[in-house]
């Protein structure tokens, strides 16, 4: 791996947009990935903020193409392939690295719990030996409180032994900092970048030497993460930090994935962006209202939200 | 939904055999299958014990076909096609029902944790909306301490009332009697037929009204929990109950899977049944040798065992 191909900055799961009848709209997504990149921010498609679990494969396959044929350079994707079928997470795998993306962030198979570090250890080498390409890099996504499926310190060894050239970094979205400061300690000096899973923990992790964020409000707050990414060691940075927690914040008294959606919809004038797949269900118009309150309360604003409609 | 339809007895969530390269064996399936049959255990292939979510939902059709141009009965037949992405579901559940399968075991999408039950309540609306087909015939999958998503009395009662014709009954694999119980008080009056999710409990929901059970054991010990099935009333049930408990604590000793796999293995000769798909890892051979010594020990044999080679 060259210095040059290694990822950082902030990236978000791109939240997906859902047409009424709950297929995934292609304009949109389009109109939304470049949007993030105009903003400096990278594209985490098929994220778990994104739905992805709930897409098929061959629907995310069509996202990940209209990405391609809009011209939008696969050097600043990182799209999401793990899943609980090892077929299906080489189909995806291989698609993104075809397509030249610069990584891959992957889950563990997540349905059997309680797994042994040697059961997930092949599952990832099945992936790595089946994609059987040099381009390929991965982001271990540590994601306990969803997965279930932690991705341990030994775990990780042992593939950056096995696979020092695919096994590119992490993105740590346990929300446990003492899990990211071991991981940066260890990890870190040997070319694995950490990056955190929120923007809550962006400037610990940029002082502990680490990569930047994938985070969901990224797809709502761009700008600002941005900037403390791009001036973290400036005099400012502790405050630039405290004003992104407090953004956060007024989302996260919501549930997540739809109180984005439905600030991208307030803001754009474009009602379907409210539209999430069950399990998930939309916000209801007292929570919306709530919520509208709660972003005014903190000065929250979408730029140039026009062309999200 | 007419009396005749109604599933009861003996299900096995049938144990997948896969190639020393890990694809699936379509020839032992359908022996497998057949040998099952023959033992008067119904197939709900695709089950949590099939690492059904190992597959991808192309490998899980060509084994159904594999079944069906073999000639098995699908009225014999209980595929689980639950996914985390809707349309999967959608795609194997219309499968299945078009192949006239008696029913369909349904996981609820279980990537999402904490999902509220409106949520879930539209997944499964949203299934049998897109199949609309009034032979659907679902059985709810209750197995939180695999999927960690809780099929609830008022989740179960809002689906009976909405679509009293596709809503079955369930498979409860809560391991917790006080469940089972309540569920056969409030559904099963009203046509909905509760399987326990393991012969621990056949002869109490036997006795309570229930409709069988779908269990691991099925697929290494089909006759003695059948035979409980038939003669449930007889004054051996409990020494019976107590057998077949006594079987399927040897197995549990071992990682489930692994052990049933590593039994028939052992049995039928063909070394290649021990194959188990990541994150599952085969019994190691002291584990072997173990299992083999505890089943010794219960005196289990499986009966006609050349022809799962």
């Amino acid at each position: 791996m060259t210095t040059a191909t290694r990822l950082q900055g902030i990236f978000s799961p791109v939240l997906t947009p859902f047409n009424a009848d709950s297929t995934p709209d292609p304009v949109r997504f389009v109109k939304h990935c470049r949007w993030l990149l105009d903003q400096d921010v990278g594209l985490a498609a098929f994220g778990t903020n994104s739905e992805a679990n709930s897409m098929s494969v061959g629907e995310k396959r069509k996202l990940l193409d209209a990405l391609l044929e809009a011209g939008l350079p696969p050097s600043r994707m990182m799209p999401g392939t793990g899943a609980c079928a090892l077929p299906d997470a080489i189909e995806l795998t291989k698609r993104a690295v075809q397509a030249g993306c610069a990584g891959v962030l992957m889950l563990p198979p997540f349905y059997y719990k309680g797994v042994s570090d040697e059961g997930l250890y092949r599952a990832f080498a099945t992936v790595i030996d089946a994609v059987a390409d040099s381009r390929l890099r991965i982001y271990l996504y540590h994601i306990p409180p969803v997965s279930q499926i932690p991705i341990t310190r030994g775990l990780i060894a042992r593939l950056l032994k096995a696979y020092p050239g695919a096994i590119a970094g992490m993105k740590d979205s346990s929300g446990d900092w003492n899990n990211t400061k071991a991981m940066l300690e260890e990890f870190q000096p040997q070319g694995f970048d950490v990056f955190a899973g929120s923007e809550n923990f962006l400037l610990a992790n940029l002082r502990g030497g680490g990569a930047g964020c994938i985070t969901a409000t990224g797809n709502v707050n761009p700008a600002a993460i941005v900037q403390l990414f791009k001036t973290w060691k400036n005099q400012d940075a502790d405050a630039q930090q405290a004003k992104l927690d407090a953004t956060r914040a007024a989302f996260a008294k919501f549930p997540m994935i739809p109180a984005m959606k439905a600030a991208i919809a307030w803001k754009s004038g474009r009602a379907d962006w409210c539209t999430v797949r069950p399990p998930l269900v939309e916000l209801n118009s007292e929570q919306q209202f709530a919520l509208q309150a709660s972003l005014d309360a903190v000065g929250f604003t979408v730029p140039n939200a026009a062309s999200l409609a």
